[in-house]
């Protein structure tokens, strides 16, 4: 089943707000075998939902709509959405009621008037009650097609999406001849350490024997992210096609591949060294923290992480961790000997057995025709095993950051691996 | 002027990936008075984009596209809109040798193949250098309208709109009759330490006296941002609009206002310590290197911030910040006099005049009923002067930690200024 999805928010437009509502739309209904095949955004102006919901319908005859459905927006959806079914506002005296309940559980005084407004529910639309707030969801259906008015407040608009229009909707598919026979399924496979490009030359041949699964590469700081989809197949089906196109990659990415779904390198890491009783110190100067941010982001990091240095000063680097003044003198802060001793003297202060250590120039000052921008050193440690890389990443300050970040835990997960 | 954006990619679709691209547009052309009025977003596919972008050009005459233009989804957004315009592919030689040039420097081997379509340009279309990525944008233009393509990496992408877009839709306004007769603009004062509802209730009765200017509450882990608009104002009335409106809230706004626009409190906070030549240490237990990742986020943060401990285990506590055992004993790490100690010690062993400590339970495990989870503890030192206080925060762990961090740098601040 397809369906499309308009957001509707002028902040939206402006770009100060991420469309999230849009990407939980396609989250939740994608497992019902439920496609989104258009998201469209338009601004709190009656004439632009009209039309986009119109258009929606037209293609596929079921939008979702989310935004403008607020006292102080004055419900500028429901009266656009409304005029499209030609179904007039009538008093809906037991929202009222619910509307008054709640301000008065909520010690907030009496109910405003503006949220008088919300109680006026089309002719012949199905209410959602809205637990959480103070619009309700409102589901329209006739010849033209099915349109699902959703509040804009993200957690008010899962809460609905989860409670009332996926039971719906899986209800409605039931009721279908075949009843709820498909899905759309995704498994992500993260990389780190190969080019998009260079990736898709490995895997390019494999590509077309993935047997109906739909492969999407999604480049990031972190590294390439490979999408394997499969679309509105029956259910056991989907599950093997996806462990098949799994199967068959897998293999060729090698120790790129590092882990599935929304794991995080950091977390892949730390289950490592858990496993080998292993505890990591980490010693940064150009990322200033961001690799032990991103450690301590997993929970319970604690069982083998046991902190570091953030040695953003030279004086920091002799004192803290023992780099040798000359070393810094011969070959510069920003060097692989430095970084190596780095590495050493952050073991050596936390008595770990295994470390990572950065330097680098993130810019955007600081380049040199010699060592530019983007030029970075890491370093691993594993009892006596010490790795250590120099590496050049494209980008502004906060990519190479991240990027460095990666690289370096990358390099120790590889080590231990 | 009005345009559309088309964002193209079934990742955004199936609600994996976030819509950035779509944002950071509307942002950066809103001071050039130019206004997204659409935005679309649909899947890899040629008739999908096709008619999406046919249909933003005959609404607006203009479509901003991004997406779809890497190797690996063999540039169908380029295929698509060169079918619109009917301009056959020709290789440019040019372009072949940047991109040759390009895997050369970053030391990756040959070229894939795969690259190649990527110098493949529509005749008669203006290519937009790409220096951080192998796809280029490409504007079309033509009596159908204009249609600028970008690549959908949002760092490619923000780097072509600055530098090749946003001058020439400037160009191009001030060449028309009248030249640029009206903007957009926003302005966006920045709060912290105050909710969404105690900052409405204190200035709601100033709201109705902002003449044309509206008001947006966006609130966030930072604190809460104040989003002013002038609508489509000429440029000379829209600065005086805000202003006014700005004059109006500042005052009412307190300490709790620390800057305007995207400027983040630790960007605020560093400068403050460089106008008065004093220097920062940083002493992180839960946030994990969190607080140095912010200040070392900032451009010459080197200027003030040297650096700090991720005291990740009581061992480092005692050992790098001399915290005495026995007040780890008797109070726990998570508390206040912990706290005090942390930022006396990491104050001593960096020899600065200013430091910060936070030490807490981000969750979700390690809570108790007395201390449960987002529990912290912050100090701040300036010399002599130590404040310091225990929070509580709701939500998550990353929420708990990201709260953390800007609640310490909040009390320097503050104690600062």
């Amino acid at each position: 089943m397809d369906l499309e999805v308009v957001t509707v928010g002028t902040e939206l437009l402006l770009g100060f707000t991420l469309d999230t509502n849009a990407a939980d739309i396609a989250r939740a209904l994608a497992p019902l075998g439920v496609r989104v095949v258009r998201r469209t955004t338009v601004a709190d102006d009656t004439a632009a939902i009209r039309s986009a919901v119109s258009e929606s319908l037209d293609r596929t005859g079921f939008a979702i709509v989310t935004g403008g459905l607020g006292p102080t927006r004055d419900d500028i959806t429901k009266r656009a959405v409304a005029e499209l079914y030609a179904a007039p506002l009538e008093l809906d005296e037991a929202y009222l009621q619910t509307l008054r309940n709640r301000f008065a559980k909520l010690g907030r005084g009496p109910m405003p008037e503006t949220n008088r407004s919300q109680a006026e529910v089309p002719r012949g639309v199905a209410v959602l009650p809205n637990p959480r707030g103070t619009a309700p969801g409102l589901w329209f259906e006739d010849t033209t097609g099915v349109a699902v008015l959703l509040p804009g407040v993200p957690q008010e608009m899962r809460a609905l999406l989860k409670h009332e229009v996926v039971p719906r909707i899986q209800q409605g598919r039931e009721a279908l001849p075949g009843g709820q026979s498909t899905v759309v399924r995704s498994r992500t496979l993260r990389t780190t350490g190969m080019s998009e490009s260079a990736l898709g030359e490995q895997i390019a041949d494999l590509c077309d024997n993935l047997g109906q699964i739909s492969l999407a590469y999604v480049p990031g700081v972190s590294g390439v992210d490979l999408r394997l989809t499969a679309w509105q197949l029956p259910d056991k089906q989907a599950d093997d096609r996806l462990a098949q196109a799994v199967g068959t990659l897998r293999p060729v990415l090698g120790r790129n591949f590092y882990g599935e779904g929304d794991v995080e390198l950091a977390a892949v890491l730390l289950q490592q060294l858990r496993l080998s009783e292993l505890r990591l110190a980490t010693a940064e100067s150009c990322t200033g923290g961001l690799i032990g941010a991103k450690l301590t982001e997993v929970p319970g990091s604690g069982d083998a992480y046991v902190g570091g240095v953030v040695c953003y000063s030279n004086e920091s680097k002799t004192r803290d961790l023992t780099v040798p003044e000359a070393l810094l003198q011969r070959h510069g802060a920003v060097s692989e000997p430095v970084v190596r001793a780095m590495v050493d003297g952050v073991c050596g202060r936390f008595r770990t057995e295994t470390g990572v250590a950065v330097t680098g120039i993130a810019g955007p000052g600081g380049g040199t025709p010699e060592k530019p921008c983007g030029t970075v050193y890491i370093a691993a440690r594993w009892g006596d095993r010490l790795e250590s890389a120099g590496r050049w990443f494209p980008g502004e300050r906060d990519e190479v950051r991240q990027r460095s970040a990666q690289a370096a835990l990358d390099l120790l997960r590889r080590l231990l691996g």
